[in-house]
């Protein structure tokens, strides 16, 4: 006989995931993919979609563009009954009309921002489940007054998350990154055998949360061909080896370092989930070289999932309606799967505690 | 009327290549990979093929494996009338019968030299236009007295070239190296304004000499973002942007510096011909991700043509008859395509020179 919690959760494991998907700055391409994506079925199909952003910026974006007006509702509020079918869209009613697409403006990016605040409060109130954001625009952002440098440390700061880190997914495998935005010089220095070794565990726990799933990882070598035996440097052997050792005596499925230049074709050919990259550039050519707009950026570490497109304003582009959707339309797609699968293997950990 | 020079070049232009194919270390794939892809009707129909290597050896490889011979004739020079039609074998009767696949020792070493030492020869006499090497292992080569880290360098000391340079080619773009084999925080020291000039200047030089055409070129940038202006570093802005300015002074065409993550994509796209970049490892992911065994490695520099297969000598899988020869295939196409487009373009500059 099933038991009332269980019922439950099989109710929440069938129904579709809440997702926020943000408009991001109202002056750049965010306006336009998001009525794009969200008059794409699969998406819809996906997940419960609520648009936060203004409705009047959104309306004259349809009306110059002829894009179709995806929203089923306009609100002020969610509404406190969840079975919502068509989008919805919260409007904020924050954007001065006068604003023109391409310009970046400090208004612009307080837009941009209150999207955010009202998509985090939200899903820290439990009534979404994740965030799908539309891309900022880092000055708009500055002239504001945030001194974020972008969304990642945003939604850090506005959860109190005291660690997270950006991951590539593809539809083969899923790339870390060690460091972001900083020079090449001052990442090599970052390649040190107690930051990879916590960049592993905090990767490794947050796939599990996000997946279910124990990840394969590998991690790329620094130098080239992983430096041949210390021929051509000396980080393999003196940090890598031992992170690597030291995250496989605490049970992780840890190898490498593999040659930069061949680990993500082992990735690809299946025998790895996950890669480990040592630098921006290292992680990011050949997701972007092999997979382009399929691309999507997750951040790990946040109480809640978040997804993103994997690009930026685009301002010199905006308003003409030459935006491609296609990469918000996987960022939500993702969105919605992470989240069954985090429910899936939430409710796999309620059964067998349970037991 | 046709004057007699005119004649004899366009017999030239009609002529396929004379091209050698060292056999590389014989304990290696080389001579599977050799059997292989002689025995592949477009190889031979797109040069005539000298394969310079050990019979024995190959006669035993071909057994073992059940390989087809490939070869019209043994020989143990090369024959004065140049009209051949299947694949010479010139002898050099070197290897001891006694030596066993996946053993590196001294005297496949010396004999993998051998070969590339009778193939420049034969270049440099004129009676060779080019040579395509499968893989030696250099620590062979080590044990037979070479101190040539590699290939490369064994065949610029040969021919007394000064200065080499090492290409992909794939059938998108080409991607050129600013360094090779050295540690990462080397190579980023190598990203100065004098050697990033020297290096556009000398590649693209090379490059009309190898297709008679002007290449549209694109440095890629050093740092995340190519620096977004200074933020994540200075070398754009002090190295990269005046070299390219510099070369552009000099009627090179010149874009860049390109963020490392999307120059590649640039390239593919059909804007550019050929990517500097600036070490190792981010011109080799995109381009064994993107291209694998298609990509051919090819020498800017030398008096003739040389390319090469892009992968080493796979101990681990050789006498097992599973290699794969695509790379050489590949390799040999290519050198035959380079040749042809040498001879036309010096007929053009003939053509120009006559008027």
């Amino acid at each position: 006989m099933k038991g009332r919690a269980q019922a439950r959760e099989e109710d929440a494991l069938r129904r579709r995931p809440a997702l926020a998907v943000t408009v991001g700055d109202p002056c750049g391409v965010g306006p336009e993919i998001v009525l794009k994506a969200l008059a794409v079925d699969l998406t819809s199909a996906a997940a419960r979609l609520v648009a936060i952003g203004d409705e009047a910026n959104l309306r004259q974006t349809a009306r110059q563009l002829k894009l179709r007006w995806p929203f089923g509702a306009v609100v002020r509020e969610l509404p406190e009954d969840p079975r919502w079918d068509k989008p919805l869209l919260l409007d904020l009613g924050d954007v001065d009309p006068a604003l023109l697409p391409g310009q970046i403006s400090g208004p612009a990016g307080r837009a941009a921002a209150d999207a955010i605040e009202k998509s985090v409060e939200l899903c820290m109130a439990g009534r979404l489940d994740g965030v799908v954001t539309a891309p900022i625009h880092k000055e708009a952002l500055s002239l504001a007054g945030f001194s974020d440098p972008g969304h990642t440390e945003m939604l850090a700061r506005l959860t109190r998350t005291p660690r997270v880190a950006m991951l590539f997914w593809t539809e083969d495998f899923s790339v870390a990154l060690l460091s972001t935005h900083m020079s090449l010089s001052q990442a090599i220095r970052k390649v040190r055998r107690r930051a990879v070794l916590g960049q592993l565990v905090f990767v490794e726990r947050e796939w599990r949360r996000l997946t279910g799933q124990r990840p394969r990882i590998v991690v790329a070598g620094l130098n080239p061909h992983s430096s041949e035996g210390g021929r051509f440097g000396l980080e393999e052997a003196q940090h890598l080896a031992p992170a690597i050792e030291a995250a496989r005596a605490k049970g992780l499925s840890v190898d490498g370092p593999a040659p930069p230049d061949s680990v993500f074709q082992m990735a690809r050919d299946g025998r790895y989930d996950l890669v480990l990259a040592l630098y921006h550039d290292q992680g990011t050519i050949p997701v972007k070289f092999g997979y382009g707009r399929r691309a999507v950026n997750v951040t790990l570490g946040l109480p809640f999932v978040r997804t993103s497109v994997d690009h930026g304003t685009a301002m010199d582009i905006a308003g003409k309606g030459v935006a491609s959707e296609d990469s918000l339309v996987q960022a939500i797609l993702l969105g919605a799967r992470l989240i069954q699968s985090r429910w899936a293997s939430g409710k796999r950990g309620a059964a067998r505690r349970d037991r």
